[in-house]
């Protein structure tokens, strides 16, 4: 199974493509960022995430979507960023007619770590851990991407 | 010019289209409200949202789309809502090639009332009146989204 984890935004959209043949045994093929700059308009910016999206679908053909639910406790302007690039990339995902899958902050903690305040350190070494990489993934949005892969991994029957 | 106006929500999304040859000549072709079910997933929903909206672009073909900026001072649940289907319909505006235009809430008041504190009456009331129309459009988000195409046709140059 081909999963593609996303930690969506609109500045910096992280992805992360894992192979997975069981619990035990995930690969990672490939991570990244999607950048647009806050200088363009919006419209230019959703079209940009939505074409890299697009693009990434189009190479590795994933068979589910994991995507991080928004978090409520930031400030409003940044909720409605994360909200509207959430929303192209949810419609990407349905136009690709791709089952996704909904995570909040604190399951995906809890599927990596067992605890559910880990910290950002303690949640990339674990992404490391399991993908068996050499070095944490970077950008910090990639390792998030990741980390949602790995909970879809971790969380359903196999 | 053929004006899409678009007032953004997740469970009601009004739209209305408006013909208008100068400031003084327009006219109300249709309106109405693109609805989806909180009970249904979110990627159905925005599903909806794009099904509909790319019928009524296919079917009215307008030379521009004006939509209204997100309002933060609503609650961050209700910010993420408009936010994710705001992002589905301008990525739909986007794939279309149609030029967007974004106008705030007081911009649209004082374009239609020449005040920006107009309240939901004195708004409905000059839509009717714009468009010499025999009653108030309901239901009020499409009567919002014909309010913003009104904006539109009085803020650009002719």
């Amino acid at each position: 199974m081909i999963i593609l984890g996303i930690d969506p935004g609109l500045s910096l959209t992280g992805w992360g493509i894992i192979e997975a043949v069981c619990r035990d045994k995930m690969l990672a093929l490939k991570y990244g960022c999607i950048k647009t700059y806050p200088s363009a308009p919006l419209i230019e910016r959703l079209q940009i995430v939505h074409n890299n999206l697009q693009n990434i679908i189009n190479t590795y053909k994933p068979d589910v979507v994991a995507i991080e639910e928004i978090f409520f406790l930031k400030a409003a302007k940044s909720v409605a960023a994360v909200g509207q690039s959430r929303g192209a990339i949810i419609l990407t995902v349905a136009m690709n007619k791709i089952p996704l899958f909904e995570y909040n902050p604190r399951s995906v903690k809890v599927a990596l770590t067992g605890y559910g305040s880990a910290d950002k350190h303690q949640m990339q070494h674990m992404v490391k851990t399991f993908l068996k990489l050499k070095e944490i993934p970077k950008p910090d949005d990639a390792a998030d991407a990741l980390a949602m892969a790995i909970c879809h991994i971790n969380t359903i029957r196999w």
